[in-house]
């Protein structure tokens, strides 16, 4: 009845189901199920925005409007399914009434309140139950909801439009545009995806970006955060714009928060409180964000995916302080020379200091390549979580 | 008689034997032949060695040891066959004692030697003649042979190996090794197929370099040289042993000049005559190699494609002079931030003054990433050269 082959066949279709819902869900997982009854597909869901259905309950509503049944079907769902009453009830009883004879799905989901407990739901209920079908495919879909879940933080990652030889913009600060139209877009698609684009208050001050989803339709704007340790964002600054924006920062001034939330914007005061080498061997105390703790406020708050936009400096700091999963790199079939770098880090003394990344993808976006590459030890910590027994 | 998609099919297969001897015939061009006859291949070859048969006669010779003919073949040859006499005799009288119905050539060659005469003394012994079948993915296979026959220099590339952020050494200078075996291999396998390895003075103080072909096999290595503006060089520099390196120098030593002889170096004076606004305004007065003539003078000895691999002082040089083609970049999955740069070039004010580039390959080679983008301009440049009429 169990068939390898088939199981990572019908996986891959409600994987495909989650893949199309990647702006849609958040705080959520993306989830992809698919019923199969007698070789035949009798229906299919996604999750959909927060507070609506989960995917087994869509694609359970789908055989229904099919005019067909799920008893006896397996049933194939790319995380485990919910036994918790969350904002909506568990999908489990939702599976159980529906009497399929299996339930196959690619990984636990670390979420405390199932890690394990669906699957237990299940089988005690008769159904059988095969975990493991395209785990690492799944994870692909959502190391956010994975990381929040086991690390406490969201998964990272930083975008950047560069030349060849590395550079983001001219000495002068001209920036736009050293990639094309379809490099932008995108970068808008990975916004789109992200629960919160961040930046740092130096790229406020040179580009003013609104850091909103425009060249990609979406159902759901990311929210926005601004790494601003003095607090001296301008009011007016486009980012701020529509509010929702949080700003961070190592400053207090009740005055500016005020004057901040006047326009809708949230500030939260997260000062580094460990003593940095850099700055008092400088001799100088500029205040310094706790980068870390940022990392651990967005999760808390529900994010799952983090979508760094930002300049050298802000960038460099994020690498040094371990908040980064991903490198996605937009490269420009030219060479600048003189000009930003994509992060300021300190100088190594050997190579082999250098965090190791390796590429998953590589890509032609009109004139230019997007290169993606992943931190291994990351990635490979985030793997170890999924595959709790 | 003459099926345009048949003509492509039997040019890529001759296309494909030019592809198997890039390191062999230089200086003479890339070329393959097929003979087809009744719609059956009848004979195969490429140019060999220099001194050696072109590939026509090769693939004539391939017919008879096959116990066969080319009487009324069609012949495909991805260049026009030459009709003087070089160190060989004229392919156009081997294909005419053949008599072939019919030759098919990808571009004309613009050797003045050849130059549509080749064409012409077909058509007089009867022959039918088709020109244009797969004419750019020729000159793809031909660039240097074209670039020195047409503008009088060679086809120049620019191998760099760097991190995502253009990084090619520390600042403390290790660079070795910032990319993988596969990609080191792959870089040899472009020093194997050009005329000359050239590098720079500073590169050979740092590295030390060989610059030989070793982790391909090669029937040929390429030559050897260093730009040496102050005819600096250590004689036990590596990349003088088993002699044959060539130094442009600005610097006239005679006594150097003969140590150099010696180790079987060949010094070449081509100092830079025009004013050189940096350096006037800088006070100093360095002496400065006429990169372009360097270029002009390598194109002389017969040299066809250029691989340069140099620091960022030289490769920066070679780009402000005009003399670079393409760039051959293999990307780390590694941030490095401080570090030594690709190519050293002034600051630019816009954006739109940077020279375009136009990615024309992506490859992952192990962990690594290859890059390789032409200039757009000195392309269509060469494109529009091998359409005479």
């Amino acid at each position: 009845m169990s068939n390898p082959d088939q199981d990572v066949f019908y996986m891959r279709q409600a994987l495909a189901l989650a893949q199309g819902v990647l702006y849609l869900p958040s705080p959520n997982p993306r989830v992809g199920c698919v019923v199969v009854r007698n070789g035949e597909v009798h229906g299919r869901g996604a999750t959909q925005l927060v507070g609506g259905p989960h995917a087994e309950v869509m694609a359970l509503r789908d055989v229904l409007q099919n005019g067909l049944t799920a008893e006896g079907a397996t049933i194939y769902v790319t995380l485990e399914p919910c036994c918790h009453h969350g904002r909506t009830p568990p999908c489990v009883d939702a599976l159980i009434a529906a009497k399929p004879a299996r339930v196959v799905f690619s990984h636990f989901d670390p979420n405390p309140n199932v890690a394990g407990r669906g699957m237990r739901a299940l089988r005690e209920a008769g159904i059988q139950v095969t975990v493991g079908v395209c785990a690492e495919e799944a994870l692909e879909i959502n190391p956010g909801f994975i990381s929040r879940m086991t690390r406490g933080v969201p998964y990272v990652w930083l975008k950047a439009a560069a030349s060849l030889d590395g550079r983001t913009a001219l000495s002068n600060g001209e920036s736009q545009w050293i990639t094309g139209a379809e490099a932008r877009a995108d970068g808008h698609h990975w916004r789109a995806r992200s629960c919160t684009v961040v930046t740092g208050i130096g790229t406020v001050r040179t580009d003013n970006p609104q850091l909103t989803v425009r060249h990609v339709e979406t159902p759901r704007q990311p929210r926005r955060a601004v790494i601003d340790p003095g607090l001296s964002i301008d009011a007016n600054a486009l980012v701020l714009k529509g509010g929702g924006t949080t700003l961070f920062t190592a400053t207090k001034d009740t005055d500016k928060t005020l004057r901040l939330a006047d326009v809708g914007a949230e500030v939260v005061y997260v000062p580094e409180t460990k003593l940095v080498a850099s700055s008092s061997l400088s001799g100088k105390s500029r205040p310094r964000v706790d980068l870390l703790e940022v990392m651990r406020w967005l999760a808390k708050r529900g994010d799952n995916e983090i979508h760094v936009e930002a300049g050298s400096g802000m960038n460099g700091a994020l690498l040094q302080a371990g908040c980064i999963d991903e490198l996605l790199i937009y490269t420009a079939p030219m060479l600048i020379g003189e000009g930003m770098g994509i992060a300021k880090l300190p100088g190594l003394h050997k190579l082999s200091q250098a965090p190791r990344f390796e590429f998953i993808d590589v890509a032609r976006l009109g004139a230019d390549v997007r290169l993606r590459a992943r931190s291994v030890a990351r990635w490979q910590d985030l793997l170890k979580k999924i595959h709790l027994n």
